[in-house]
């Protein structure tokens, strides 16, 4: 049965003040609970209309419907719901290709970019501080289970850029992403999404690069950040594979 | 001032019936509806709160900003909201890249592609039947003005793609699209955002094509449809610019 002290902790982790607090976060649906506990994540409890994972009685609490309806964030919840406890980001690896969120609002986006950083193998996703918590139920819902393998660290994107060999920042009618080399190891950072990369990061990058747009008209203003940094990561992709 | 039936009419659009009974659409945001009117597209009356367009006062209501929020879709109503008469569809390009979408459900993605089609200068996008409407409120809302300069046709798919002289099914697990030549004017399908592209089109396919995964982990399931569409159409237009 769920307590009343459990809805409230739950609900509660809505918010990043309380998840700060508490150290801890929600997943939702057993595809990726299961992901997140095979990537080695704290698991603190689940609560689930079915008894479903091979858990202690002590970490798992039985819902009903209803209940689950009570401390869902999804307008149509899952079966089950597991509270993990946020872990200490690893140390980022400089030898490799990252990406680097300057100031992304977007839940729907950022859970996007972690599932694209995912598919193309980049283990380091860094976030200004600015950026919307990697821990908020919408990114984890948008990420789809990805966040369990990506280590995201929020940092001051101003000392963190220039500890790369190579640093791309994404820009509007820059030189195009096919036009240049791109270098790996290598930072590649993203922009706001109404006003793109912080002046204060522009001199720190050794390449402005852009996405050519090939439309006739001049009204189409911008790519959504998250088909941007598809592309930029295809790119590089593409590279590494026809060396 | 809003008359009661005006609010009425507009929250009726929300449905597809009654968009194809009134044979009108809605557009928020100055930008975007002054993007639709430089487009030709008919417009049947604007509601606003200044009087920020041109135009015969017949077509203008003033509205308060609590008269807005009666009759907007969005959270936050953005001071200006036009209805438009929903035009004919033009004749299809065949002699261009031409992107399809079968059966895609979700209007943030459909949005998405629309603005993707604007940026790559793909002029038509053809639909399924079943694909959610384009002149759903959320769709107009996530293209941005972009569904004002690409053609959309609602179509059966197994007779629109035999009409191409190349087409290109989008799968998992197929051959990768940086291992084939990509042909020019050609169609390329997306499919269903849980189940791909439907069965009966398969086999009218010249190419079956994939996005490489470069991720080490076996459990990155999919790309999102519209960052799958993002990095095909770059691959296509970087092979034209490469000419």
């Amino acid at each position: 049965m769920l307590s009343k002290s459990q809805i409230k902790l739950i609900r509660s982790l809505g918010q990043k003040k309380y998840r700060s607090e508490h150290q801890l976060f929600v997943v939702e649906g057993a595809k990726a609970v299961a992901e997140f506990m095979r990537s080695g994540y704290e698991l603190e409890h689940v609560f689930s209309v079915d008894h479903v994972f091979d858990i202690s009685t002590d970490l798992y609490t039985p819902v009903s419907a209803p209940g689950l309806k009570k401390i869902s964030f999804l307008k149509t919840p899952n079966k089950v719901l597991a509270l993990f406890k946020i872990p200490k980001p690893k140390p980022i690896n400089y030898s490799r290709l990252v990406v680097a969120l300057d100031d992304l609002r977007d839940p729907g986006n950022l859970g996007t970019i972690i599932r694209l950083c995912d598919w193309f193998g980049v283990l380091d996703l860094i976030c200004s501080r600015t950026t919307v918590d990697c821990y908020n139920p919408k990114v984890i819902q948008a990420s789809m289970g990805s966040l369990s393998r990506v280590n995201i660290s929020y940092c001051d994107l101003e000392k963190t850029v220039p500890l790369f060999n190579n640093s791309y920042g994404t820009y509007m009618n820059e030189t195009s992403v096919y036009d240049i080399k791109l270098n790996k190891p290598a930072i590649v950072v993203f922009g706001n999404e109404a006003r793109g990369i912080s002046s204060s990061l522009e001199p720190l990058f050794k390449n402005k690069v852009s996405i050519p747009r090939y439309s006739a008209g001049i009204e189409t203003e911008s790519l959504n950040v998250a088909n941007a940094a598809a592309i930029f990561l295809a790119e590089f992709r593409r590279g590494i594979t026809e060396k």
